[in-house]
């Protein structure tokens, strides 16, 4: 089991959670912490073995834990995600091939895309795919047509793999720490469009990629991963962006297993990642 | 000695080149080139050795090359470099000794800087050192008597090894090419004061720091070379800064490296670096 | 056309071949020379646009160059690769997905495998998959049989997916600068079996890949590329195997990328890529 | 303070540790634990405020804790460290740098080199140095004579920044986990002398650095940190060399940071480095 909390700082709170699995003869078998002293915010994260109720647990650390605790305890187990795709299928082809070999712990519950280019590589391997097209709706209509497939499949992360429309903000809403996003640029650089051909332009030496939690704001919600990569004055933009694809699907499969592996918590707008 | 040509791309460029450069009886040691196609503009850098007037080359080589050329010829030789810098010692330190152990083909010319606590590492390297106290002062008197000291010393560069004023563009066009700035982001992220601070607000997980040219706009010159270093959320601002300084450092020296060997071309708002 | 040279060094070699190719009325796109001066040896690797027969412009070149020299013209096209795997799905998946999508310039003729449990992945991608089992086999046996697979392919490279076999001697020798193979460490350190058993062990506090051209010497062939990764104390040998998997991916499909560009010369036991 | 304990695994060990420290009223600010499973053994760093005497939280703890527990408690503090070295200035230069600034929080007693050249660093910064001349010596005899000059001084490590002569296993036995080294390659690979022309030979695409302790197999002790830098086949091996240097100089300092700050346990022939 997987032990989350998150409350105000205070004296004694490894020692009041450690002897509460303690005395219900929990083991720990993973441990991690981390205060913000400029929040005065504790978080820690424990992995555990044992045999115990998740609501006798919780309610046993109540009783210790400060007021605001938010307290979190869920199984090691698969998690549902869906995947929103565009045209490009190097982040998509990754992802399920991972799943498929456990190498993320997740299942594919279907993919949907706004383009019907990569249904082949959904269908190959024996997973939903649904083409919503966006020609001649709004915004919102396609959006409201997506959410009626969503709704039809499990779901505990929706990861937009190279899904490259901006989602409104009821759509985000609606999905409160379940939107994933990878951008292909190390932000807050190259926010926004073609941040490859941007990239090109400014004339930098290094590219990136970028995973986050998808809020409100283009582009910036809690960073989950990031990694940059060399690059020089011979790139073309489309072969900054060929170069790149290795570094986005790198970055976002790192930040699914973390998020997988239930090693993030969201604080404000960033992240604590375990 | 090192040949540089910039011009209109055309046909048989490097023929032509390496034909004057044969009928000469110079052999070439390393030789590069770069196309920028979009921009039709043609890039070269040649080592080669021999016995020759550098006049008498230029001359040769304008007979056979477009009109637009820009030719350079240098011999391979140790630069005069002025440091400017604030505060922080690092960068300070860091150029100096590999000055002094030929690390860096440079010698160090003066010291100049707009705080005096840095002169006991200048004097212990018997290096000039020049305080020039910015309070009470324009900006515009302050940089007239930074002039003044520069004036007294030869300079192929001007090296802000942590400078921490904002040049005035008067400043910036009088020395074109020629001004080198270390700032503390990969830019184009965070450019402007207390970039560390900026990735602590925004929950970066790297940091990185860039070498470039200055120019008019701040933070928005030639980028030289950029690198990047991991980091996660237990940084404080103070603990991105230190850990920064060694990026800092290492990107600053290599720029330097890059320039002193006359390894770039600066093109717009890029620069080429072979 | 690309045009790959290697030959004893001499003045006015590169004048020599582009004098060649302008008086030939091609045009150069990149031009990439290096001369090795321990070993006295040129190499050049030119591409250029125009019309002219592979044999007249070697013609052409032979009267200028070394009586050493070897040349090389190719036309810039798709190569026919065969994958040989064993039971790890990640590299073919991924060779196989970005040939599929043009990320690679290869057709993969067919998969080789000597356990049956990938065939799943060549079969959904239309490749052909032959199970070559080893079991009741002698070495000599198997790779004769492997050879019979590969003799009713075209081929250009043979790709070591992760194969996990010694190959022998012969084999090797029946294929020069041909074979390419992914060693799961970064080379010479950890050569041999079980690499991240024997990284655990040494308790390194970095991971890699390497991939190599292969001789007759066990992973001690030519390197084209390796990368490395940080791990640290936690990591259990299964958990190194699977950090280690993204650096594998990546690093087989840039030196696939290096090949099949015609980037790479063997030079002795080394590779010099431009 | 810094509580470090290392002890065979058991249940309930946090919360032993955590209950004495909340006993006693002294507030953990930060805390790591790992559990090396196949070793069975548990591994504790805890940083906390407060007021108490080392003994009698040791004494508290040994009542709880198994009994081949080893507790060592040390206040946050400045260490005493000498420095071996020979030729090379940058590593030294480097470290001298940081302590005098406090970017490692240490003191260097003095400075013991075979060398004399590097006198005029450590005078610059008035720190002792001392000249142990091995020519004409023993191995035993000079290494008695630098004890000689270590038994003047105070001194929680010896580090050796580049320090070039083998130390014999007498010399080792006497300074248990106190001496630091800075081998240039990526241990294990390139053991013993002139790595980077053992590096060149291979044609290898990556260098690297290693801090260890050191122990009686050369570079062999425990790994506390390493770094790589990409290369290429136009390195010589005096480039290479230069080029290590600063991963050499980065290496050594960051593994520095980490014992200074006592977050590293020696694990066998391994390091756990929190």
């Amino acid at each position: 089991m997987i032990l989350k909390i998150a409350c105000s700082d205070a004296k004694g709170l490894i020692f009041h959670v450690t002897e509460t699995l303690f005395d219900l003869n929990l083991n720990i078998t993973r441990n991690d912490e981390y205060v913000d002293k400029s929040a005065n915010q504790f978080f820690m994260r424990t992995e555990f073995d044992g045999d115990a109720d998740h609501d006798f647990i919780k309610e046993k650390l109540r009783e210790k834990l400060p007021a605001d605790a938010q307290i979190n305890i869920t199984d090691i187990q698969e998690n549902d995600i869906i995947l929103l795709a565009s045209k490009e299928h190097h982040c998509l082809q990754d992802i399920i091939s991972r799943c498929e070999y456990g190498d993320l712990p997740a299942k594919i519950s279907c993919v949907i895309s706004n383009h019907n280019s990569l249904e082949i590589i959904a269908t190959r391997f024996n997973i939903p795919f649904h083409y919503v097209d966006h020609k001649g709706l709004s915004r919102k209509e396609h959006e409201s047509r997506i959410h009626e497939v969503i709704d039809q499949y499990p779901s505990d992360f929706i990861v937009l793999a190279k899904y490259m429309r901006i989602l409104s903000p009821d759509f985000v809403k609606r999905h409160p720490q379940k939107l994933i996003n990878i951008h292909h640029s190390f932000l807050p650089a190259f926010k926004g469009a073609r941040p490859y051909r941007q990239a090109f332009d400014r004339g930098v030496k290094i590219i990136g990629a970028t995973a986050h939690f998808v809020n409100e704001g283009l582009d910036e919600g809690p960073i989950i991963d990031q990694e940059t990569i060399r690059v020089n004055h011979a790139y073309t933009p489309p072969e900054l962006a060929k170069k790149g694809k290795d570094v986005e699907r790198i970055v976002l499969a790192r930040a699914l297993q973390i998020v997988l592996d239930q090693r993030v918590f969201i604080h404000g707008n960033k992240t604590i990642v375990f």
